[in-house]
């Protein structure tokens, strides 16, 4: 009677892995890596290992890597005008974020909000290489630098942005760019030198690390943002407070485990190709939103006319399927998605994000498929009685 | 031979408690809170429990608690000069700080250094009244209100604060209290309306539960904070990010568990009072910083003249007996205490911090007495050689 549920929501939190779990109760008992005695130097040695693991996932160094409390702070870190070359001050005049980035990066972090500008999308939602261009140009160079934030993958469509052709415009104004990475490990590349990206940002339970840990990871460590948090002086100075040793040796852990997983990405796109099939034979009418640009092999995003999305997602709820009517970062409302507005889509319909992960297999993809069966049978009665 | 190590660091950070792992290894497949669907709605459920379980050992509301990565960050977070009340601005112009709070506090959070204030204290570590009434007197509303934030307990020392009349003067000042009580949870009271204050800091790692998470504490939350990470609307819009779960749920089981380990406060202070007559034994010109004030009963911080406390931290450390010379929140460095340095101490020298907990027994206590001894004696020899 109780079936275990299917999870096809790993763009909102992926499971904790195996390796990442043990790597993580490993590191429960650990001291403060603050601390100069032995438990201390123990402590600190399990931060160090995780660091190195993390820039071996993005191809950087381990000094460039700077531990947060996830994906949010890092955003509010690295967002802010206020920066330092060496110990020279630099002053960032604007931030020039996509229209569908995650609402941390909307929110501009330490910005002031009109100096905050947002880059339309095209249908597929694609950032507007020309639009960027002309919006770098036509600002004053000595009004201090562009900052540039935009997504890699996004997390609704799974839509992959051309980070080298954007970072070559950045580059190209005297600007500097932030990726957010999130959604993108185990399932692209994360290469710094080939993203041509100044800092990434990344949270570890979205690759299947804890929740509660995330990093700013730079090509180098000469430029750096003012510290949003002070005191203690961990993390070089550049994050105070008690790292949290534990979930960060799960991220470690994690990352090596994305690193990996990216052999099997081919693994997860015909799993999801064969998701799209099979919802098009349920309902021929589904939209597939950003199904014409390069996309994330594990994720799709659809609507179907007739059927509200927060309604299909109560209905697969209760067939136990956990799928997301657009992101998960609202505090349990489902709002309407700012994704599919800039995409020019109905986001009154809302659509559905199917999200899969390397542990995805037979019995998730047969739940989804039975539960939208279902749905779309009822679709059709009320057509047919009226 | 690889006897285990004696912890006598619990300020630094405490062993993480039995119930608290339980808690955590249960959550650490929970789902998104944010999720709507039934694995988001039970890591909801989770996060809903700890917030209860703090509210209560705080004697608050749920709906008062913020949980935050952890005291640094909740620090960051509450000292700003930007508030809420209600849905109107709010501005402090002054922030008042104890010379010897935690540097978390010390950095001032938001408000510009020059509008960063601190308090002298007495011989003993004790803020002086008199000097905080003069200021608080000697400013003009017309500017903004001030905002005090002083720790309930010392780190260092384990000095306890007069919170409620530095509150009775804040309060009758126009301003607002901000309290860190991070060393005070299972050692004293943290009782919101005994101690008069607004606000308190926690962190959950110090009580016994894991890094990674901590909280602000209102009395109400009415008044609040300009949120420091912006974006997906989680902890009501005060603070974004995915909340750790896990760690949440361990920092919940920590706080039942340090509101029912009062009642053994007393045992601590006796193993604490023996300690001392010990280490007064072993060095009757020992000098313990604080002891005339009232301090927590799990904390002895002691000097030895001859002895710098480097090298005695040192010492100890082979011995197997972990203990600090000063606090741990330096990045492995020991470095000059401004705690010592505001009490007008020899800072030069040092001291040890000695800082036990529920667990702490016969067997740690054994140690550090041999380990002293052992110290001690070689303190002598040169002086016989000479």
């Amino acid at each position: 009677m109780n079936a275990p549920r299917s999870w096809l929501d790993w763009n909102a939190t992926a499971p904790l892995g195996e390796a990442a779990r043990a790597a993580m109760i490993a590191a429960l008992d650990a001291g403060n890596p603050s601390s100069v005695h032995a438990d201390g130097r123990a402590a600190r040695a399990l931060v160090e290992k995780a660091r190195r693991q993390i820039a071996a996932l993005c191809g950087t160094r381990a000094e460039h890597v700077v531990f947060t409390s996830g994906a949010s702070e890092a955003a509010a870190t690295v967002l802010t005008p206020d920066w330092r070359l060496g110990r020279s001050p630099l002053r960032f005049s604007r931030l020039y974020v996509a229209a569908t980035d995650h609402p941390c990066v909307l929110s501009g972090g330490r910005f002031p909000a009109e100096r905050v500008m947002r880059l339309g999308v095209d249908a597929s939602g694609v950032i507007d290489l020309a639009t960027l261009e002309a919006a770098l140009a036509g600002r004053d160079n000595a009004d201090g630098l562009p900052l540039v934030a935009v997504h890699l993958a996004n997390n609704e469509t799974g839509v992959i942005q051309p980070i080298a052709e954007i970072a070559a415009l950045v580059h190209a104004a005297g600007g500097r760019l932030i990726v957010d990475a999130v959604q993108a490990p185990g399932r692209i590349s994360v290469d710094l030198s080939t993203l041509n990206a100044d800092f990434l940002i990344l949270s570890a339970h979205k690759i299947g690390g804890p929740k509660g840990t995330g990093a700013i990871i730079g090509a180098s460590d000469l430029l750096m943002p003012a510290p949003l948090i002070g005191g203690g002086g961990q993390e070089r100075g550049h994050r105070a407070g008690t790292e949290n040793v534990a979930a960060i040796s799960g991220f470690g852990a994690a990352a090596d485990e994305a690193a990996r997983g990216l052999a099997h990405s081919g693994v997860m796109a015909i799993w999801r190709e064969g998701a799209e099939a099979e919802i098009l034979r349920l309902a021929p009418d589904a939209v597939f939103h950003g199904r014409l640009a390069p996309r994330l092999p594990n994720t799709t995003y659809f609507s179907i006319p007739g059927l509200k999305a927060e309604t299909m997602q109560i209905a697969f709820d209760l067939e136990g399927v956990s799928v997301s009517a657009g992101s998960a970062c609202s505090s349990g409302k489902v709002g309407r998605s700012p994704v599919l507005d800039a995409m020019g889509a109905d986001a009154d319909l809302g659509a559905i994000r199917v999200s899969i992960g390397p542990a995805t297999g037979d019995r998730e993809m047969a739940a989804l498929v039975a539960a939208l069966e279902k749905i779309v049978a009822r679709r059709e009665k009320p057509a047919r009685a009226a």
